[in-house]
């Protein structure tokens, strides 16, 4: 099995009360650099950080990193606009650091990289794929490409957040100045998935929405292995003409957050999702106290990961074992 | 276990008769690109060949990947100066593609990828590595960094070839262009592996030796996964001071090499070196024909697979089925 990663940044992510992806936001860029090392190596080699949230709740990465440890899967990181250096092996595919979204063309790079991770997708060789994301403030971007697509009105609209208390209210105003500032009413972009990605996302729907493309075209099978980002994923997929039931495997977390209604997401986008609970609140550590406070909630996979594990037979326990193990092993937080 | 490849290219490739790594001169800057494809993917998917000799016989990356697919092993490769996109994922330390090794300065960026590569050795958090090359003309400037080294003329002395019949003499022509071009006697860069990479040597060497640096440094034990060039990456670091044995894996085709007295480099450069033979003169298939005839030989880390096979206890019968399943599987070779 190959777990794809397209990892990447906006400025979005450095709008006060965003994200939880990381400690400040100084340390918040590096955090999908970081990421993609935790999986490939289990610790960062390059990247000056673990990333953790404010209150110190460790990366999604590093579970996705123990299940790798457990049901050794490939993995292929896609640079979706890294503003910062990554030791992790990297795909190239054109893509740069997103702009804020607040502006009229923050993503000049769509276009462009997502038909090149088309190419990328269509050459996969693989019978399947998961396919996850690394990007601060993610999801934000993922309301304006749900409201430039008009998919915001409908029964799968929202978005979840890496914040226990998710800022929604500042999230709709954020992507309303973004539409105003593109020249976009709600739904202008629906059918033009492109076009949604470059006014209103980020570089890592771009590259994701792309790779996914690709893969359907050729008979690979794609899960989206994440939450609303790769329910938003799914929504470009559609308006990119893609039929048929798409597959999403996410957390528990994500299906127990109270601002999306993921049955509903399911229904009117044709998902068939599986939701895996690693059982954190029986881990009895720390590490794993900001999960079931709502913290973190999804990303670099997560949820594909742990769905991987519970196919592969692989006990809850020895997944929060090696979580432990490897939050021991990190630097800085031993 | 985590096999690391350094692929790059450099225009020395491009001398008449000096290399056999590819169908022809304009095929041969794609082969690393294509190699790391191979190993990553089990085909290339960005690179618009398959590598093979003018004579047809497939690229060692071919066997690297058989291996894989019996033996798991992780897989990180560095970008050491591609001319060419590869859809692998790679590392980047800052390599460009070489010169021709016969003008004055070819590899400029070989002090900043050297201390780069180092940087990226010394974070590696595994137990061991495998190191291996891929790079077209590898062996010409392997030995132009020799004889900047002064090894040439000890007992070290030599290198093998991609050709059955080894064009040893254009190689010393082109290496004594070089030294003069770059105002150097024999010897000149004793000491200083840094000088002799960047006026004799080639981007692989570069970041090969000190991604091997780096990791020795901090207890990572590697293994120089291939023929003459990684025995060059052992001189390297002995010039730079690494002391101890030093461990190589090559094949049994570099062992019968009557260009190389492999067992006295091994006592000049204090090596331990595992030989292993993937018996392709029982394997009874076209594929292997060129190999029997003393072509291709190494490279990409083939020596350093076979051994990892071997000492996972998988027959060579079992490694030859594979290299055959995925031949048959390759696009145009089928």
């Amino acid at each position: 099995m190959r777990v794809v990663l397209a990892v990447g940044t906006t400025e979005t992510a450095t709008i006060d009360g965003i994200s939880a992806a990381g400690a400040d936001a100084e340390a918040m860029v590096h955090t999908p650099s970081a990421d993609a090392e935790i999986v490939a190596y289990g610790e960062p080699i390059r990247a000056p950080v673990v990333p953790v949230s404010p209150t110190g709740t460790p990366t999604p990465a590093l579970v996705t990193r123990a299940v790798r440890d457990l049901v050794e899967f490939d993995l292929t990181v896609v640079d979706a606009g890294l503003a910062e250096p990554t030791g992790a092996p990297t795909v190239t595919v054109g893509a740069r650091p997103g702009g804020d979204v607040r502006d009229e063309d923050p993503v000049a790079t769509a276009h462009g990289a997502f038909e090149a991770a088309r190419q990328f997708g269509r050459a996969l060789p693989d019978d399947a794929i998961y396919l996850g994301e690394s990007i601060p403030g993610g999801t934000t971007t993922a309301l304006g490409v749900q409201a430039a697509l008009g998919e915001r009105g409908g029964a799968g609209a929202g978005v979840s957040s890496s914040l226990p208390e998710n800022p929604v209210e500042r999230k709709r105003e954020v992507v309303a100045e973004g539409l105003a500032a593109s020249g976009l009413d709600e739904g202008a972009a629906a059918g033009e998935p492109k076009v949604a990605l470059r006014r209103m996302g980020d570089p890592v729907l771009a590259v994701a929405a792309g790779t996914a493309l690709g893969c359907l075209e050729t008979d690979t099978a794609v899960t989206l292995a994440g939450g609303t980002q790769l329910a938003t994923v799914a929504a470009l997929l559609r308006h990119a003409g893609v039929d048929g039931t798409l597959e999403l495997a996410t957390t528990s977390f994500v299906a127990a957050d109270p601002s999306v209604d993921l049955d509903a997401v399911a229904d009117s986008l044709d998902l068939s999702v599986t939701v895996t609970d690693p059982a954190f609140d029986e881990g009895d550590h720390p590490a794993f106290d900001g999960y079931l406070a709502g913290e973190a909630k999804e990303g670099v996979a997560m949820g594909g990961a742990l769905a991987l594990a519970r196919a592969a037979g692989v006990p809850m326990a020895d997944v929060r074992d090696r979580v432990l193990a490897r939050y021991r092993s990190l630097p800085d937080l031993s």
